[in-house]
């Protein structure tokens, strides 16, 4: 029996056209699941929490030559639909692009890895077996989607031995970036409080103001680090303060401030987070301040040093695209913070110009290359 | 035809039972004109913006030696008329205390002058001319109180060799404290702009934050003088620095911030407006933000030097309660910096203790000695 080879574009499109805005599953995963139990794929969904997730593996499990891949279906939501131009769930293609949310982010490589993994087992059926974690949880709070599909193939002895995140990772052309860690990302909170007072009578208040000022000054011109040779340096962005005090003649008992940090390796969510309280507490000892700070961890730096994974990404890239991709840190999380702790991950995809912007957007070409790449890279890890 | 002394704590309670919360006149200023009227008194309304004021004069316009008095009849807001334990409009008398909204501020001061130039008048008729200046905006903006009377004042030809205002100015007990002057207050709003972008990709954004953090910290941690023989050091409060960024994941375009500056007379309001400026350009430069300031300047810091009118305000202080005033500079800002421009002034009244506060209320005795200082000042001037 032979098959036509599955279209890569057709299937974004029908992806597309699935309304699945985080949490919803909008019928991406059960159209996903048809496809691949047709191929021979074992699927099994794995919803918590009001989030739909597909777990899909070709071949036997638990095998110690394990293809992985990761994304997501869910997208982020419309926005201010009067500035589309198209309908964002239309996925309507008009020369050579095709248009909607989800177009970049992520459902094209979703697609193209299905097709390519579907033609691939159909063709010449492994020695080994390929694994599809497809989560509706990345664009929210992530803690019901690929965590709970690394949970449950922990409980079931499944397997990846390596995995590829398909996020668009190029900034300008197919090709030109691969990503081999992230940096960290935290926020801190500070609340900082002193006594409300007349402006008048300074001596009787203890205006928070300054000691806020004098914090986030020392805080911002911090040089945390000078990077290194895979990561640039860290950086500290206050994002906030807030103090919401209406009168000028009175002196507030309390003023807020929030800020993030993204850092490298040479840091942990750990390290920061004491430096953060050593400092808050010289700026409290030296105002009279007294504050209170809360720390949330998204997710700590990750690196997978360059070695055999990034090889066989790069190798593939080059011999479809002739260009020989970055290996970079850069950018905010996903989800192969998560994946990291199973196994080595790198993250390759297409270009990611209009990603949750309106019109959003995706080369047609774009998709067919993504699936050559990553039918090689099946080719050439089961060779 | 001989009068009864006119009583200052019943004219006090008639005052208070008036609802003039600014801008209502409610029935105070009329009150006092019937009064002043009835001994002699030539009295004119100098409304202004929906605005009440009252005029009197007794004696020849323009005389050299004109003794002034200036006070307001109007009052703050009840607040939160439930934490009252009477009516704040009742002027119920308890064990010696008379309560109410304007008791101490400053109702009792207007009733103990009124009181006392009456009767004074009417029974040693005095070689010059005495002038009763009451505003109904004073709380307010000000801009159509005290300062339309001086204006109707210069036009008419009208005069005040010496003023006293009758503000609540004893901390603790009746006679410990005078005001020879006040502290300028000016307020400064910040409005520092940079360019939004995400928190991954700073090199993108220009984040205004730490700029503002710097140039708070800067603006704050600046001794603006040590003080002067007068007056306390001048002080610099941020009182609110807002930002309303509810993202972390983005540094905002735009943050705002609000300062207070109550300085003497080493500084004007536009000496400290090219300071401010001139900080405000530094950290721009350093920064690259762009930064608009606001600058209003509520009033300058003034001086009447101890002389004349202090001694004559010490020694009737002296006379009925045994205790010497300090001169002071203290406090926020009161009236006394129009009259300031017309005459020399020296503020002193009672025990301010309940100003503007929930069951504001005044010691029935201290109205009494208040008219009899009052009295005392009027005899000794015009001796
Ligand atoms: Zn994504
Ligand atoms: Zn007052």
């Amino acid at each position: 029996m032979t098959h036509q080879p599955t279209d890569p574009v057709q299937l974004t499109a029908d992806l597309v056209r699935c309304p699945s805005v985080t949490p919803e599953e909008g019928g991406a995963l059960v159209l996903l699941q048809g496809l691949l139990e047709a191929a021979g794929f074992a699927c099994t969904r794995v919803d918590r929490g009001g989030v739909a997730n597909l777990f899909a593996r070709w071949g036997e499990k638990g095998h110690a030559k394990s293809f992985g891949f990761n994304g997501h279906t869910d997208v982020v939501p419309v926005g201010d639909l009067a500035a589309w131009t198209v309908d964002p769930f239309g996925a309507e293609v008009k020369d050579g692009i095709l248009y909607g949310r989800g177009a970049t982010d992520m459902k094209s490589g979703v697609a193209a890895f299905a097709a390519a993994a579907v033609d691939f087992v159909r063709e010449t059926p492994p020695e080994g077996a390929i694994v599809l974690t497809i989560t509706g949880d990345e664009e929210g709070d992530a803690v019901d989607g690929t965590t709970a599909l690394l949970e449950y193939m922990e409980r079931e002895g499944e397997r990846m031995s390596i995995c590829i995140v398909g996020e668009p990772t190029c900034p300008e052309e197919m090709g030109d970036m691969m990503k081999i860690g992230r940096r960290g990302s935290m926020n801190a909170h500070f609340t900082m409080t002193g006594k409300q007072g007349h402006s008048a009578y300074l001596h009787r208040a203890l205006n928070p103001m300054p000691a806020m000022a004098r914090l986030m000054d020392r805080l911002s011109s911090h040089v945390l680090d000078e990077g290194t040779d895979h990561f640039d340096p860290s950086t500290l962005a206050v994002v906030t303060i807030d103090t919401g005090n209406p009168a000028t003649n009175v002196v507030p008992a309390q003023t807020r401030a929030t800020l993030n940090i993204r850092f490298n390796d040479t840091h942990t969510g750990a390290s920061l987070s004491e430096w953060l309280r050593a400092e808050t507490a010289k700026v409290d000892a030296e105002f009279g301040t007294r504050t209170e700070l809360t720390i949330k961890i998204s997710g700590e730096a990750f690196l997978t040093p360059p070695g055999p994974l990034s090889e066989l990404v790069a190798k593939s890239v080059e011999a479809e695209t002739g260009r020989s991709p970055e290996l970079s840190t850069t950018g905010g999380t996903s989800d192969a913070r998560f994946v990291r702790h199973h196994c080595p991950v790198v993250e390759f995809g297409l270009v990611g110009k209009t990603l949750h912007q309106v019109d959003e957007n995706v080369e047609v070409a774009q998709i067919g290359q993504l699936k050559a790449i990553y039918t090689r890279m099946l080719r050439d890890y089961f060779a």
